[in-house]
């Protein structure tokens, strides 16, 4: 299969029977699901060199950056093997019975999470290792014990594949049906249906995308149609807005200017949390900041897009936006067709009242300052804001009562709120959260990197008075994995 | 407004308008909340008698059924307001900084639930004060945070504009302010547009729904053609299945058919816990349950229903289950108009297989004993179970590898799987799953019981680097509140 250019609707069929037939054994055989992620972990590092090289070919993305992806998607796939041997993460509750109880008996109550079941895998662009066929969904839904069925992204389709062979070799490694893991190519004519096809499988239980707006939100109504509708699960980027108050920015102008270039020109702009709008207070800072940026800009060099649709897609959404009132490019970078050079923008915020697109992510190296008044205009910008990923304060003492106000606002609209940072670079941690209020994410209680993303493939599970034998390990009395349970409200790893 | 027979257009624009505005007290004030919840409890217990007659007069409901909902449902305030002072629900996740870490700093990461701003609440007339005006919707949903407006339910109006009385003064008395809480009326022709507003109005953030399929569906549907579509609960009902194994069938025919006839006719059937479907081996024990069930149905007396277009429909529904190819009515209990008698049918295995309909709920006093050959053939049922609430499993010694297979395929269909019990009788415990899979709910991963039922109105949001002074009380470096929270991994209350 990895040699057609896409699969054929028995191929997606078949992909999608076999990850059913697989899942009970998926689903039984946690030693195994480790050992698989571990597998996959060890061969996608073992494919060294090669696979950045193919990587670098496919997606123009360069390779120390490639480097750092992979060893990022390395670790994230050992985080998960590691979440699943420890064997907590199923978030185990057990009420005692209460025999005596009056008026009636209280039974006994045993829950955990237990995946859903074959889970269809819609890689990003832009991520063509973390976040693609063996990327943070994939990991998360074999770690949960969901068989996976990835659909191949026509603009790696060798990377895919390289990363795919290693997965199924870890798979087999492990004992574990074929089934369990699948990649679809996906390109050519056949791109969408394939990826529809899946969808409407009726095997599939549940979907992950990390892509566009409108890819996201086209998936989740498509699933949504379905007899038996199923969860998806769409991260699709937002416009990460950056506050930078007042003294803070007249106190550190040019250091702010060079982090948060660094942050827009980083990957051609294309990372979904890129600081999209910089909202800074007019004054001297501002100038220096400006002037700062502009510079830095100015002096950058253009840089490949993923794909020329990509960089289509860019020059459309900047020629909106440059066509606003008010809008105006302060810099840009040196051009070298087809490569892409870097703009700073400028608007008033006045402006952004006006013109309902400037408040929309531009994917690709772009930013827009958009100057205000003063701190309180800030505030006002902030209470617009749309959903986003994550968003940004620079604040230092004397900014402490609007740093105060800006947090509580945005706290409201992000799913990350970073103080004295940039948004870029998100780390694999269980307090982290990469999700959002919509149009950031389709579902705002959901994050696609952690420990927590393993939850979006389950769902809770209730056993009342049932005898131990017909229990999970998890939750038989004599708790035989030693995970952590809250038994009648406490943490414990005592038997119960 | 009580007086009225529907909410104006404006009322209910004025009622989410107030919400929103009150959003960030209720959301900061902690202690406040927990004393709305207590003060509810104590206003509902303190309406005393005059609230059970006035809402046996709406429903039908007998008495000592209205009273054992109504401490039910104190007991529920109660439970969310002491979650709410315990504080550790917000599942607070910390990652220490690492600033010596290569090649790049790890930052300090503190996460938390957040309640998502006003919820819309949509009542069960089945469940008038545990799932109605201050039900378990609205109760998790201002224990996280959230200020709540309910669409008054038009069956029991009165019932509805006692609680929200009892719920107005406890909030007022917490100090909050009234926005926190509305009761919109929602009768005769304005009944679906008040519910159509109030889902549709951009102040509303999240929806609770507990009814029909129809209108949960319909709910969900007209959420998601929001610009900004907002999630909805909703918790539909279900079959209930329940499997009664040879080997337990041959031993306790008789005590088994009396639990069964008790928990389907109870309260006329109208619980969406009701056993729906029983599937049992042909033979003698089979045979000697029947008869007993059968008996028992003859005796029994007619109920009220909630209303008569709930009896209308639940006869339009038997009507379309008798029309099905090998349906026959096995036992019918005294009929007297316009009470409703309990039903009894029976069909056979291979009926099922022709006539999709008979795995659809009837909401109302019917169960449909199912005949199949033996264990085999009732794993083969079980496998096309739709997605419901409970299933229940009644198995002895004998039974053992029969039981294992049903348990193992259940646990993948339903939310709550009893064994040796009825499905009828939902604790108010924290490991209680009261949802499931579709058509059962639109979220499988959701509880609409226990403390769980909060985390629905929430999402998580991510701090990086913040200042303690920029943080929640639950997230700050000394731990003020003491709670529990995941440090590096460790849940501790310790300062971190």
């Amino acid at each position: 299969m990895p040699d057609a250019i896409a699969a054929t609707p028995a191929q997606v069929d078949a992909a999608c029977r076999a990850a059913a037939a697989a899942f009970p054994a998926l689903r039984d055989a946690r030693d195994s699901r480790a050992a698989v992620l571990d597998g996959a972990a060890d061969g996608l590092a073992a494919l060294g060199d090669r696979l950045l090289d193919i990587a670098a070919r496919e997606t123009g993305l360069a390779i120390p950056r490639l480097a750092a992806e992979r060893d990022r998607t390395v670790r994230t796939l050992r985080v998960f093997a590691g979440i699943v041997r420890e064997g907590s993460w199923v978030e185990a509750a057990i009420d005692s019975a209460q025999p005596a109880r009056l008026p009636a008996r209280r039974p006994d109550l045993r829950r955990m999470l237990r995946p859903l079941g074959p889970v269809a895998v819609f890689g990003a662009s832009n991520f063509p290792l973390a976040y693609g066929t063996a990327g943070g969904d994939t990991a998360s839904a074999l770690a949960a014990g969901c068989p996976v069925v990835v659909k191949g992204h026509p603009l790696h389709p060798e990377t895919g594949a390289a990363v795919a062979a290693a997965v199924r070799r870890a798979i087999r490694d492990a004992g574990l049906p074929e089934g369990a893991f699948a990649e679809l190519p996906a390109a050519g004519e056949r791109e969408r249906d394939v990826g529809r096809e899946l969808v409407l499988h009726p095997a599939i239980s549940a979907v992950g995308f990390t892509g566009s707006f409108a890819g996201g939100t086209a998936l989740a109504a498509l699933a949504a149609s379905r007899p038996v509708p199923v969860p998806v699960f769409a991260e699709m980027g937002s416009v990460n807005p950056v506050f930078l108050l007042p003294g803070a920015l007249e106190r550190d102008a040019e250091s702010l200017a060079e982090r948060l270039f660094a942050s827009v020109h980083a990957a051609a702009g294309q990372q979904c949390t890129k600081p999209g709008l910089i909202f800074l207070a007019r004054g001297g800072g501002a100038e220096r900041f400006t002037r700062t940026i502009a510079a830095l800009a100015e002096a950058s060099r253009p840089q490949a897009m993923l794909a020329p649709r990509l960089r289509e897609a860019f020059l459309d959404r900047i020629a909106k936006v440059r066509a606003a009132p008010g809008v105006s490019v302060l810099a840009r970078g040196a051009a070298g067709e087809p490569l892409q050079e870097t703009l700073i923008l400028g608007a008033e915020a006045a402006d952004l009242h006006r013109t309902p697109t400037l408040w929309d992510e531009c994917f690709g190296p772009s930013a827009l300052l958009v100057r205000c008044d003063d701190a309180r205009a800030m505030l006002d910008m902030a209470a617009r804001i749309p959903g986003s990923l994550a968003a940004a304060i620079f604040a230092i003492e004397p900014d402490a009562a609007a740093a105060s106000a800006l947090t509580s606002i945005l706290a409201g609209c992000v799913g990350r709120l970073v103080h004295d940072g940039v948004t870029t670079g998100v780390e694999v941690a269980s307090a982290t959260v990469h999700g959002g209020p919509f149009p950031a994410t389709n579902q705002p209680h959901s994050s696609a990197v952690g420990p927590t993303a393993m939850v979006r493939w389950c769902r809770p599970v209730c056993q009342q008075d049932a005898p131990d034998g017909l229990l999970p390990p998890e939750l038989r009395r004599p708790n035989p994995l030693g995970i952590a349970r809250r038994v009648d409200g406490v943490v414990t790893t005592a038997p119960a």
